[in-house]
């Protein structure tokens, strides 16, 4: 069977190990065609060469090996119009841009089966998005060398700005385990003086205070009134980018290893046309 | 209310976590109480001076603050029969033993909450105990690193050694991770030519191997024969008791802050006598 | 002997670690007082408790066990006239305006010994600052990832902000570690078109670029009209005071030993009013 | 100009770097050659694709990924003498070995320039060999991690057993940077019953004891006796060739690049016949 890989959309960590584990499990009794730099290579048939000694070097590394791309739907669909397959499937790596706009229309042309990876963790139908564990931990050893440095130098806000895009799942997941007082989400109104008052009482119960906002809340335009509100000086911090590229968890590099065992067993019953989810941590397909 | 606070057995990553969080929600309006060095120190009334700043520093630092001990039952059982608690409560973090054993001697003197905590993950009655991910994320990275070294010096066996005591759930949750062929555990038999025979069939497939192996099979004194029998060089490699003290992963600070809250909520509802279980990600509570 | 401890100003990776040093080679035969949160605990006799336990789970962990803090000069001039030192020699841990502001003043009422320790190895008459290389060490580390994800998905420019006040050391460092083409300090003037060319040039050769910005430069102001000029995305990345808080590398921990023992000498040799420096990787001391 | 480029011997944290370093600034100008798996891929005149991508986002991991060898002096000499050069110069990133006999050896048939790359640190003429740092960081994590657990649970022994082969260099840099009271190298004696005084010396004074042992002296011979002697348990952790696949640290990147830099003007000035080294910080070249 002739099956081609691509990753697509925003890369995440995992990618790469779920790339290793399709390498391990599918190339002994097929040829595996690697895409460029995602459906942008596909469209002009550009492939890169990877081999398992490349996939074992970068096994836990963030990023996508063969290169991944966020490309206009309308472009796309008229490309593909006249785009010839030369692969019996295409097994896509992507976030839900990826799976169900560029995957639906793909999936007309040639089988599919998708694997949703991506850091924000908002793909409908699946409770898991690969590389979501993996940026979490990022986060958290973040916020541990801020509570190192909030506690020895006092009287300051800390702000950690995560990524998620418009979603505020990962700030959500990250607060949370902490415990953080302050969780701003795009999905939740806030106020800002209600905010100030608990930063303030954080301050004054503990020396310094902690809380995690979502890119998609924009908090730096209200920085200024926010520090002028809570009487203390407001030290954001915007990783921002970093984290994407992170080491994959432990978490990740097992589920890539289930999702890779899943999506081998939908080949084998001719399951395609769908993409492979996580609920209750069964794995399991939906249509795409 | 007066809380006495202790930890016992092996030290596993996340306790120092847990300790923050239940200090977080516990400080305020109950006297906390940290008994050093586990069950020896309680007994000797030693107590450890504990606060939030140094619980902040060390946050996600492996070991516990506040010390541990194994102590021997017996030994216990005839202390505790002329000790005098001063306190309403003890909690304690501890692994099978220290819970099922001391807890329960202690449980009929004084009202107990149990909280399993231990890498090995071996606790009845409960799917996760507090350290194990953060194990399997240090060991993650051992294995990261033998891959890399793996293929770029080829025909090397390398065998990673995990802790686990006479279990073998870390070595098969992170041997399954990598899809490893080779997962030697105390629970299985395995024949040393049928192991042999696959190392040697990886090194002509990959280039190198990599297996792992449960502490409990002590494969150290069958290494010799194996070295012979696969015909290629065997690494082993055995970090040892260094996995213990590893920082705490995302997960297990995330579990430790839903641990805190739902000991919490005993406390409220006066549920003693009881460690907490974690089943189908739900947490509950099992009698001691 | 007497010996007061104090760390004054931001706190810096490796503080601990030298803590840890000296608590182990001056405690059997001295008195040791750590004042809490620098020069305020000083002034208000506030000490804290700390041990070898606390010292050793803490290690290489960013932050201040015992607490800093940055004072008002005149402030402090005014305090310490009516101070009374109950100490036979102060031990100092800070930066350059701690050791020569403070230390200074400090100097002329008690024996003083200052350790040079600030993430902007910016102290006059010393190669080298204690957690200096901890910073370098992380800020690679984000580089990294930024490589990752950059090769993943081209056409966009990284700018990874560093720390350093109005000083360029770290910036200058980490760049050149990278070999970037965009390394933009306060001490140098830059020219905006200039500096949107080569990012463009990068970009068109590897398909991205990364550039290294002192937060001295305040790129922010000027992100807009770089991004025009260059054409493409530009991704600001401020991990901002994460950054202080990270681990110390094995550089860090190895000069922190080597200070505490130059330090003891100076003890012994009655060498006071001094602080410690590292000239082509010998130790001396210079007066403070 | 047509440069071959080839690893050889064990594989070193930094070579990915100064690979990645060497095709930013040579690949313009001149054909790579990458020969797989050292100097036997050389002599089968097998290559390595390697691109700028896979580069970056292998930049600071361990390992090499063109591959590397350990090959025999008198079957490399033998083939040597009738392999025909297609390189105009052969830029040979090695250990001691692969210097000094390869590399002498293949200067006598193409111009080579060797680069000292071994994490054994024991190159004649240079005081640093690429890779070093990074592995002392890895072994100073790992003790890291001992401390926490050690002053957990009192009362053992934790012996560290570094790489190095024959020699010491990482055993006593990585011992007495954390002022360890013992640590053992193949360079110098010890009696066993001095060792065990000063470890039980340590347990008495601080509850538990770390030394740093070369894997050179075997000491897994003399455990049992060591701990009858000390009369504490001990635990050798031995975490063997992981060490070796670790990350490369800031200094080994900085390193890296200025070595790259050297390089070059070794081209440009047609200075052959030589490997670069490190003296008092200042980088220069030394007879081959």
């Amino acid at each position: 069977m002739r099956i081609g890989i691509v990753t697509s959309g925003g890369d995440a960590p995992g990618m790469n190990a779920l790339l290793y584990h399709l390498y391990q499990k599918l190339s002994n009794n097929n040829e595996l065609i690697f895409y460029q730099n995602g459906f942008v290579g596909l469209i002009e048939n550009k492939t890169k060469e990877i081999n398992f000694d490349l996939l074992s070097n970068s096994f836990n590394n963030g990023g996508s090996l063969i290169g991944t791309s966020r490309v206009n739907i309308n472009w796309f669909r008229n490309e593909i119009k006249t785009y010839r397959f030369e692969v019996d499937l295409l097994v896509l790596l992507g976030g839900g841009g990826s799976l169900r706009y560029l995957g639906r229309e793909v999936s007309e042309y040639v089988p599919v089966i998708g694997v949703p990876c991506t850091i924000d963790n908002d793909v409908p139908d699946t409770e898991y998005t690969l590389g979501f564990d993996s940026v979490c931990n990022f986060y958290l050893q973040t916020i541990n060398y801020m509570l190192r440095t909030g506690i020895a130098l006092k009287n300051r806000v800390f702000l950690l700005e995560t990524l998620g895009g418009n979603t505020g799942f990962l700030a959500q997941k990250v607060g949370s385990a902490i415990n953080s007082k302050i969780i701003l989400t795009p999905e939740e109104q806030f106020n800002l003086f209600e905010v100030a008052d608990i930063l303030k009482m954080n301050i004054k119960e503990k020396g310094f205070a902690i809380g995690v906002v979502s890119e998609g809340v924009s908090i730096e335009n209200n920085i200024e009134e926010l520090e002028k509100q809570c009487e203390n000086k407001i030290r954001l911090c915007k990783p921002g980018h970093i984290a994407r590229g992170c080491n994959a968890s432990f978490y990740d590099i097992e589920i890539s290893n289930r999702l890779s065992d899943y999506l081998v067993k939908c080949i084998e019953s001719n399951t395609f046309g769908v993409y492979l989810t996580v609920v209750n941590n069964i794995l399991s397909s939906e249509n795409i």
